[in-house]
């Protein structure tokens, strides 16, 4: 019997952001989230059980992973190990169709791509709902890349469960991700670390306080495709994580010059009519979002700015979802 | 008789911001505020009234002002008039040593030397506290250019008082505020105008109410010239106010691309050992804050960026004071 599974996940651009854990052991987030897996953006994850291993062994694009990022891949794989009560390490094979810590949420992609091939290969079956839940011990938005198109990543109130579900399929609504990758002169602290610092700004309370607001206002949007009110409520949101942590002790600069002049230059483009509106992750990086019906003026426009290096588009993407498997697994619900 | 008087004042930079009002009938500030006068930029106005003239007339670095920076100053000049209870007009000329519209707090300047010759020319003979709780019906920060040196803008929380005092004589610290002058692209929102709106952003009241907390760590820290704490708090409390401004409804962007450089570089100097902090008011010009030993490298540094288009350096300046009278005031106490 072989114990391997292969599965593959899109990393996920959130219109209302998760920064900061309200319970860091329990990984409850301070406030609920929502996204939009990213179509262009593609994490695949290999994963092997081997009994002659002793230790989990990472390869992530064809590069051998050691310290840090082995560990924190190898605490994860704990976690499944646990649920499934077996003790046995895995080859774990990785490879991206984009660049790596460019900031494109590779480890959403990446943990949730593990997270399905990893409980799949070990015989586990798991509800989508249980494989997000799990996800977002690996990485905190993993969770949201589990189900597809437009996601929610809520907390319920009664039982403290927290999870991601799909709002609308990736086919709700035709909108288009451009995202301007910028050069990036000095690596950010990356967004696990960096939100352990939320809570040292003055703001990020108030900015919890009004995410309920945001939260629905946004679900609203996307549900009746309105994009004006996306603009107004994306735009607001990404600025509030941005000012809390450039408000925090240390303060998190992930902002780069070009990335404000791209901000800059929407706000102007949608005084012209132009429906395009800007959201930033924990990088210099930034996400228009825009329809179908003006993308490519949009991607001619961004290409004028020297500071953009590359840009990727994607539409709205499914699920993560196994390409093989070779397991002692029954029914696989994804 | 003759009622003519002229006073000169100098612009100040806030270290602890004041951006929203609490009551905007009575000028009450959301929170205290701390500043520095600046020594190489100064406003020179004089009034002169006329038993002729059936309306103010406001002359501005030799331009004839109408429309709303008339209305503005005759607003003004009406709480002059009604002071004095005298019915009375006046030729205004006011000259800068500076480019005004280009953010260099021009009006705080310009309404404090305003506050000081109107008074004197119309025969009122106010207080320091009384002059200062009258400039800041003509620019909020125009109260703070009126006592010398580092000024706290407070409010007597029994009496509701609002007004500025020094807090340290010019000589107290040997700072000096180089200023990389930016290109203005877009004319930005003027303060009195971009304040307005402080309360529609979800982070105003967080900012206010740990606006106690930050004044009086700012307080010590000039006080006992402490400049690393200075440093971490002017910068927190200018992040703050842009931080409200960018999520204030409609979202004011004060900051442009070649400020968040400078900003960024800052911190890299920092990381090295120069003493040298930034804060922005509403505009995109960067104050650097630094110690006379280091001025030199800072300026030579601030050259280096070519966004910047023009650079000030002062040392920290006196009060706003009395150039010429000729007026029935007696005593002036300035």
């Amino acid at each position: 019997m072989n114990m391997h599974a292969t599965a593959l996940a899109h990393p996920n651009i959130a219109f209302i952001k998760f920064w900061g854990l309200a319970d860091e052991a329990r990984r409850i987030p301070a406030n609920n989230s929502l996204s939009m897996n990213i179509g262009c953006l593609a994490t695949k994850t290999s994963v092997t059980f081997d009994p002659a291993l002793k230790a989990d062994v990472l390869t992530l694009n064809d590069e051998l992973v050691s310290g840090d990022g082995l560990a924190r891949v190898q605490r994860f794989m704990d976690r499944i190990r646990h649920m499934a009560e077996k003790d046995l390490y895995a080859h774990i094979t990785s490879t991206n169709n984009f660049p790596i810590g460019a900031g494109l949420a590779s480890s959403a992609a990446g943990f949730a791509a593990l997270t399905l091939a990893g409980t799949v290969a070990l015989g586990l079956s798991l509800s989508e709902k249980a494989l997000s839940a799990l996800a977002r011990f690996g990485s905190g938005s993993a969770c949201r890349s589990i189900p597809g198109g437009f996601v929610e990543w809520v907390v319920d109130p009664l039982t403290g469960e927290t999870y991601a579900q799909s709002i609308a399929p990736a086919d709700h609504w035709e909108l288009v991700d451009c995202i301007a990758i910028l050069n990036q002169d000095h690596k950010p602290v990356g967004s696990e670390m960096g939100m352990r610092s939320a809570a040292s700004s003055p703001l990020q309370a108030a900015r919890v306080a009004d995410a309920k607001r945001r939260f629905s206002r946004c679900r609203t949007a996307i549900l009746s495709r309105d994009f004006a009110a996306l603009s107004q409520i994306t735009e607001l949101d990404s600025n509030l994580m941005h000012a809390v942590m450039m408000t925090s002790n240390p303060p998190l600069y992930y902002w780069r010059p070009g990335s404000l002049a791209i901000m800059q230059a929407v706000k102007a483009w949608q005084a012209e009519g132009l429906p395009v509106t800007f959201t930033l992750d924990a990088g210099p990086n930034v996400h228009l979002i825009t329809t179908r019906a003006s993308v490519d003026e949009v991607l001619h426009r961004l290409r004028q700015f020297p500071e953009v290096i590359d840009i990727r588009s994607g539409i709205p993407a499914g699920p993560a979802r196994l390409l093989e498997q070779d397991s002692p697994s029954r029914t696989v619900q994804v």
